[in-house]
């Protein structure tokens, strides 16, 4: 199997299903991808992964270059290999944990040096080096390396983010030509970035850029980074808008249950977010009846499963009362349980997306998810 | 189902295999027990523990009287319905951890007096309450409250405990029976437990006075708690020569993965251990080569799995190189993987165990198990 990515059907609200082939399976879109920092889900095996469904999973590169290492994976046949996942994987660029997570950054026209969050040893991440490790690593998707800047942003930092953004994208764009094979029988997708902070402008200069740059795929970046969410669709609205129809669109660390399908309606086809899983380790679990925390005590004897519509393991199994216990009594199972649900909830979120979108009745869905939590769609 | 326990096979060297039925499920002897604290294995999903074949597990009375309360479980329908295990169920009087984790322990003829670990909270328990708290849980195998003592002990400590085990093993027999059910149709059993500390003839008399309260079974307890293999090994056999046949002998607490069939060739038809759990959360996974400290360097490269003869799913799917990544890394599904593989191992030594005395080889098969970890047979 080799890439490609196809168009099936299209809503009359916006949004479209499609397919995006890769050399690690067939994976339908609109899709939501489970993110996998340290190259594991934490709390879910891949077993687990396996039996949800989960068709794509996103890798964190920062993360695995500082630990194992890169270098560790490609020798022990790539990703999928050393963590013995057969379907596919995306990884970021770096960018954005570097930004978020390491000490000492200094952003230069080069790259960025910054210092570890795990030893504080020192490192320069370019355009170039990410490539590289995402080469290394293997995934089926690479990002571009992206300057993130903080938000709200004065429009001369979000202007300079934008042009270095280009520029890196540029280089990335070579370095990846020169060095993968994407013609023929790629390995590797290599997907462009868009920035711009929340300056519509910018972002339509960001994206028409990076159009010149031909990238298999677009994603829109440093959104859902505090901004009202009516604003995160306004921008991404904006790119969608203007980038081709038949590549896929990625919108990065995206986003709460209710917003799911705004973001499909705008032509967004692929989106990541920690939440279903970190909220599942504080012990908030997503259900179609809202949010429960189920820690609180009222479900000490509450004998209904987490989610009464909700068809996964976990439900069909346990009882509230039984998760507050595992809960309140620190138990790793408690973590493995929540995950469960909440990766189920997201992924089965998708698979009603791509049903309304089948019956053309996405704006009715999306109208419902919003109710379902109470606050009003976009 | 009701209760049964049957021999079916003896062995030249010593150790049977049998049959336990409970209203649970019927559980081939000899059976290790995986320890279940919390009303969960640790890492480990119920799910999880029905693929390893697991047909009866631990629950600890202290801990799940404590939080989330007995009165509680039983209004939920019992411990078996609370952690929606289907399978047998076995909880200790409490004892054990009262003595091991509780402070300000204060103990009469009456009973002890502690306070909780957990809230500082002052607790009294009794013969008779540890054998109510255990029909409310509602698990198939209840365990007489024992007064455990460290040791090595003097000789008059060790005959005051017994003494007082013997007083208590009677009161909390005559609670039982004017409580539950053990005739007609019975929903538990309750075995004595016998003590005596490391001297013979002590081990012999409280065999005997428990004979006398005629338990379905009996339970060797304080063994394994610092004095040297040999000696467990000597004590467990002076009682098991004076136990009836026709009745389930349990040895608490044990043991490590070369011992399980030293305890069998005594006679020993049950036994549970935190080791396997608690050893794969620190890393230490058992092998059929030994013991694997997979979080060491060593592994980073090795692409075998962690035991190359072993057919878990764990073994078939992932490598010693990526389980000390994710061990280096933190991560809880390091925790998941390595219990899981743990688990099995001391499952699958039981299966051995059953098909060695099945062809009448115990023998050979103890002193293999010895020969890996290069211990010599006791």
């Amino acid at each position: 199997m080799s890439f490609s990515y196809e168009v099936l059907k299209t809503d009359p609200a916006g949004g479209r299903c499609g397919q995006l082939t890769t050399p690690h399976g067939v994976i339908e879109t609109p899709v939501f991808m489970p993110v996998g920092t340290a190259a594991t889900v934490k709390a879910l095996t891949q077993d687990a992964l396996e039996t949800l469904g989960a068709r794509i999973i996103l890798a964190n590169t920062y993360h695995l270059d500082l630990r194992p290492g890169h270098k560790l994976i490609r020798k022990l046949g790539g990703l999928h290999s050393f963590m013995s996942w057969k379907n596919a994987i995306l990884t970021d660029s770096g960018g954005y944990q570097v930004f978020s997570l390491s000490d000492l950054r200094k952003i230069t026209d080069e790259g960025v040096r910054f210092r570890s969050h795990l030893d504080g040893s020192e490192h320069l991440l370019t355009p170039e080096k990410a490539a590289e490790i995402q080469l290394a690593l293997g995934a089926d998707i690479a990002m571009v390396l992206d300057e993130c800047i903080e938000t709200p942003a004065p429009r001369n930092i979000a202007e300079a983010a934008l042009k270095r953004t280009t520029h890196w994208a540029q280089r990335a764009r070579n370095y990846f030509l020169q060095h993968a094979k994407e013609t023929g029988d790629p390995q590797q997708w290599q997907f462009g970035i868009v920035q711009g902070a929340t300056f519509a402008d910018l972002r339509r200069e960001s994206a028409q850029q990076l159009l010149g740059l031909n990238f298999p795929g677009y994603a829109v970046g440093g959104l859902a980074v505090g901004e009202p969410h009516e604003v995160t669709c306004e921008m991404a609205g904006e790119v969608t808008a203007l980038l081709p129809q038949d590549r896929p669109r990625y919108l990065m660390g995206v986003g709460r249950p209710e917003q799911l399908a705004d973001y499909v309606r705008l032509g967004i086809d692929m989106m990541d977010c920690v939440l279903p899983t970190r909220a599942a380790r504080h012990a908030c679990v997503y259900t179609s009846e809202g949010r429960v925390l189920i820690k609180n005590a009222r479900y000490m004897e509450d004998q209904r499963p987490l989610d009464p519509n909700c068809s996964c393991s976990v439900c069909k199994r346990y009882t509230r009362a039984y998760l507050r216990h595992l809960f309140a009594a620190g138990e790793i199972t408690a973590a493995i349980l929540a995950t469960h649900h909440n990766v189920h909830f997201y992924l089965d979120i998708m698979r009603q997306i791509r049903e309304a979108i089948s019956f053309g009745q996405l704006e009715k869905f999306a109208s419902e998810l919003h109710a379902r939590y109470n606050i009003g769609p976009a």
